[in-house]
């Protein structure tokens, strides 16, 4: 990792300079206990090398993604807390491969501030570092940049990279994905990386709650052992699905899956739908979990905004052949996911249909 | 590419939420043109798929590399010119990763800013997809983030990230590097991506210059058609040297390859060398730059600082057995570009030795 700042700038921005340099050795060091055998060489050469293992694969193809955090690193930087979006964006661009069927082989960060405190840069990439680990990702490298005067005081830019790798005949690109298929919904963990913006709005500026309080849609026998805070709700991680649906991935009822991010369900089932279909999603077929309710009813925001702006509780969803169902729910459920028949794959103009009666009728039986 | 935002943010900001998806569909169209035989999709879905030619290869290895522009990104915002800064950061990247003996494969970018517009965000995608272009690499994907708030009104943060491919035994890793090579130094095109925070500080806050004003520095026979302005110098984009060297991969009596970037010379040149050995540089064996000289001068700046935060002039540097250097420099001459022989490799116990001798003599004849 390099930076491009001079060492005047650091001393003029009062950066303990010593410090700093410790905190970076400790990133070399985080990102080495991530490296797989691929790895050739140690970060902080100019670029990273990784041999990839292709005995076995007929035509290997890589598949490679770019993310950011988002304004959650907003609420990072207001928590202090940077421990956590490290792990978002990992988990995020894992999703984001895994739709097509790659398993992670890499990871690069890029982490960009006013000035690099040594605290925030470690904790930042410590979350990174313990998240490839998890998926068996290497962190082959990064790069920190301190721009003075770029970023606010506490502001964080973190973007990742990551690159996976799949064989061409298991590329899931939603050619497999026909009429009749059941859609199969895979539990969020919150907000994950999207609608922050609306939701900063709602829960700071028009009901002025403070990071700290008790977030007032934890209410129920979910929370019984203790409310959790605003903070600790936002910043709850971006669940990862890489490893309830890696032995799936090889599975013929599996024929395409699609990552529930910016857009939500509306901008991204299509994604993954081929012509002349269209999603039908039956609300109320799964638990919407209570933060959604409370942020529609609070910022009265529409319910065709919510499902483009937020997951709504489904962070992943799978196409899966009728036949195939029940093994899918029961292979998720044993590698500890409740998936939800959420909806079917009809002949259509595409797009997504949202029924929201069921929803009502669920309501109902609530009151 | 997807973004963060919900569509309430951008009508709040004041957005034409119109020319923002036109933008967004010229960028993937940009993509488009890019495109290498590789690519297997096209940008925009979660993923960006590419098959990589691996036949001719003994073993494959994958280099992969993140970088940013740094504050020259300021430069961009202050001046309105979003044109240049995409080619500075695809080049950097393609050097970054040339100097292990890498070729780029494909490419993707992060454009992070408050608000994206059109104008700025296709001025900013046109020069990435155009470097993509020139040195043969897919620009594959990519992600644009609106984030109100976090980055200040025309500010654009821009990263990138590549990969390459390199097979094996051809991997530059300074291993052939010894004693008694030949230091052959590539020239720059001004500041390239480093040094921008002291660059700024000299020319504005303590001269007092105006980006439109004629650059003092640019005086002489170089500059008889007109000099140019503070900020188009400050724009001058970061040389590629992939085009001069590439020819010369495969050349035995190529031993090591140093991309002079943040830390200059004193930092990257022991990158590619062995241990026990020091690089002994002759400062006036090549004309350093007159932006250079002028920025020393006006910034009281330390000769020792100056080679860490800048360029000074030479932006590649070659280690070459004594016999080839000959064939090299013709080589990079035919290619378009005057090697200069700037040192060699000696003896010693790592870092940088520089002998400021031989540029005081040159100054006096000068004189």
């Amino acid at each position: 990792m390099s930076d491009s700042s001079t060492p005047s700038a650091y001393r003029e921005a009062g950066v303990d300079i010593d410090a700093q340099e410790r905190a970076l050795a400790r990133v070399k060091k985080l990102a080495k206990k991530t490296f797989t055998p691929g790895v050739l060489t140690e970060i902080g050469s100019f670029g990273g090398l990784f041999r990839p293992e292709l005995s076995g694969l007929g035509e290997p193809v890589l598949v490679a993604s770019a993310d950011g955090v988002g304004t959650k690193l907003r609420v990072a930087a207001l928590t202090g807390d940077y421990s956590t979006v490290g792990r978002d964006l990992v988990n995020h661009c894992v999703n984001d491969i895994l739709v097509q069927g790659a398993e992670p082989l890499f990871f690069l960060d890029y982490v960009g501030a006013g000035v690099l405190e040594p605290d925030a840069i470690v904790a930042l990439v410590e979350g990174v570092a313990a998240a490839c680990k998890e998926n068996g990702c290497a962190l082959l490298g990064g790069e920190t940049a301190e721009m003075p005067g770029f970023y606010q005081p506490g502001d964080y830019e973190l973007v990742g990279f990551i690159v996976g790798l799949v064989d061409r005949p298991r590329i899931l690109d939603g050619s497999k994905v026909a009429p009749g298929d059941l859609l199969v919904g895979l539990p969020s963990n919150g907000l994950h990386t999207n609608g922050y913006s609306l939701a900063r709005r709602v829960i700071f500026e028009q009901q002025g709650l403070a990071l700290g309080d008790p977030a007032p849609w934890a209410q129920g026998k979910r929370w019984r052992r203790g409310r959790p805070t605003v903070g600790e709700e936002l910043l709850a991680v971006h669940r990862c699905y890489l490893p309830v649906l890696r032995s799936l991935l090889a599975h013929p009822g599996l024929h395409g899956l699609a990552h529930v991010t910016g857009g939500g369900l509306t901008d991204n089932l299509p994604r993954m739908l081929p012509k002349a279909t269209h999603a039908a999603i039956r609300v109320g077929a799964w638990e919407i979990p209570p933060i959604f309710h409370w942020l529609q009813e609070k910022g009265e925001v529409e319910s065709e905004e919510m499902f483009r702006v937020f997951n709504m509780g489904v962070g992943m969803v799978a196409a899966v052949a009728p036949d195939s169902l029940k093994e899918v729910l029961a292979a998720l459920r044993t590698a500890g996911l409740k998936g939800s028949l959420i909806g079917s794959v009809r002949k259509g103009r595409g797009g997504v249909l949202y029924d929201f009666g069921a929803q009502e009728s669920a309501d109902e039986e609530d009151a």
